[in-house]
């Protein structure tokens, strides 16, 4: 098979691509390197069923021909920042939902007709149902990235209704693990190497979250594809737990040995948009028989580990 | 207050137009006359407190500067044409998830922060639920107009919760009544003045539909706004009942004194991405003490006089 990676260069689909062609598959990563590393895809450069090919998602030409013979495509380019869509309103509305068509239009050029898309549990806004179920009472949407990506969903559905796509469409929590590049885990680890006597939390520290280990997010992809339909298959994906914040700042100060003074910038929110609680049912997802390997505490080690032991990764632009 | 309504020349904006007029507000019609008439703002361009302003609402700068000092923000623009999203895929993104986005950005350089926006029932896909609740379980996109409805709805919320915007979003079923210019009436009335000895009807005739006369549809839109808080309200807008098509088609040939042969080109939908069965719950919005006047036979009758009356209306572009 050969698999089209958009987003290939970042933390998850650098991951994808690999365990790819660790199954024998060909694969094109396209990434325009904007947040993507080089760096990641050093093995995949190795193989010679690898190729990245450099390109914008928002440059539908480019991508339609990068694309040719592809069997499936893996969408995953987005912007991943949930928490300054306000900044800039957009920027989601580009790099999601606009790239996304795009991907559909160059997919329909090329008669790809299979793409796994990553969404986001940020989509249940503020959930009223825990743990979360995919058909959840219709939720409202409180952030622009949550609204973007619901739009993608929409589109990406509507193609299978209209020209028999199939889809499997991840409503992920929170990624973490190898290659981890932006996120709280990242932020606390950062600032407490600068300075680790104080640390600043947003919010009031209770707001609850799940987070799953990057590679049992691969396996996840891999499952579904071989036993769900995609007619769509629209799957939560997450570990059948929650932390607190707090939570996982004890992890870490644990884990490095550190006793800042923490202060909260106060509110159940931690910025505008923010769930304060995220906790996904899951269970359409196990019931095809994938469950993950490690708990959110084991995940949010992992990936301090390999902070420490990457410290470029902290350097260059994020 | 000084409205501006966005698609102010088109079926249900011009008919909102003369009502804000009626009572006594200043209206901003902002239409690029591609589908709107300006036939239907005869009665308003006679009235000083209203003017036309011709752009399209994707050219944001012009928008921008129509919009100065308005306190309420209709967008009613949008591409309505459910049938052939698959002939032309990014039509609806553009005309309605993209459109509404410059209508929105358009509001928070002008400050204003109030809209209303027409949504559709056509967001609940093929809903499980009967009548189909606002909070209806989580539904999957089957046409690319919901899905970009869907999109302006996500983005609309986004901004109440971002930048302290008040929306009322419109679920709306099918309206019907004066200055009526597309859909299964103005089809089958304009094929059966053609040829009242036969009509092939899309689909096995069965599928269930509600409607709505629109002169209901504004006194819903007014009730809402007054009454409720906007923060986002999300509403359904229907009467509390449904007919089938065939049903439809009996009070038309009925009222038309023509017996034609029907058939029918079969299957339980009538085109891609349509839903057999739209039945919507009100509850919500009769909670605020609106009810619809006319029945959906009435409705659907006050149509028809109208397109007799006025057969320029059949004979223009459509």
């Amino acid at each position: 098979m050969k698999a089209f990676v958009t987003g290939g260069a970042g933390f998850i689909g650098s991951t994808l691509v690999d365990r790819l062609l660790a199954r024998g598959d060909e694969v094109v990563a396209y990434d325009n390197l904007s947040t993507g590393r080089r760096e990641f895809l050093r093995d995949a450069a190795a193989n010679p069923r690898f190729a990245l090919i450099e390109g914008d998602v928002l440059d539908g030409a480019a991508m339609t021909a990068a694309m040719r013979g592809a069997d499936l495509v893996c969408h995953l380019a987005a912007n991943a920042d949930v928490r300054f869509g306000t900044d800039h309103p957009d920027r989601d509305l580009q790099q999601n939902t606009v790239a996304t068509f795009r991907v559909l239009e160059a997919m329909r050029e090329n008669n790809v007709k299979r793409i796994v898309f990553s969404s986001t549990g940020s989509i249940y806004g503020e959930a009223t149902v825990f743990p979360t179920p995919e058909d959840a009472p219709f939720p409202v949407q409180t952030s622009l990235y949550g609204a973007s990506k619901l739009s993608c969903e929409g589109m990406i559905s509507a193609y299978c209704e209209g020209f028999g796509f199939s889809a499997w469409i991840f409503r992920f929590v929170s990624i973490l693990g190898e290659r981890y590049t932006h996120g709280h885990v990242f932020d606390f680890y950062k600032r407490l190497r600068d300075d680790p006597r104080t640390l600043q939390v947003l919010g009031n520290g209770k707001q609850r979250k799940s987070y799953l280990y990057v590679q049992d997010c691969i396996d996840a992809i891999f499952t579904a594809i071989e036993r769900s339909p995609g007619k769509p298959s629209i799957l939560n994906l997450g570990t059948d737990e929650y932390c607190t914040v707090d939570n996982s700042i004890g992890w870490i100060t644990g884990a490095l040995g550190v006793a800042p003074q923490i202060t909260y910038t106060g509110g159940e929110r931690g910025w505008i948009g923010d769930s304060p609680f995220i906790f996904l049912d899951c269970a359409r997802m196990r019931g095809l028989g994938w469950a993950p390997k490690l708990t959110i505490e084991q995940g949010i080690l992992r990936t301090l580990g390999y902070l420490r032991d990457n410290p470029w990764v902290l350097e260059a632009r994020s």
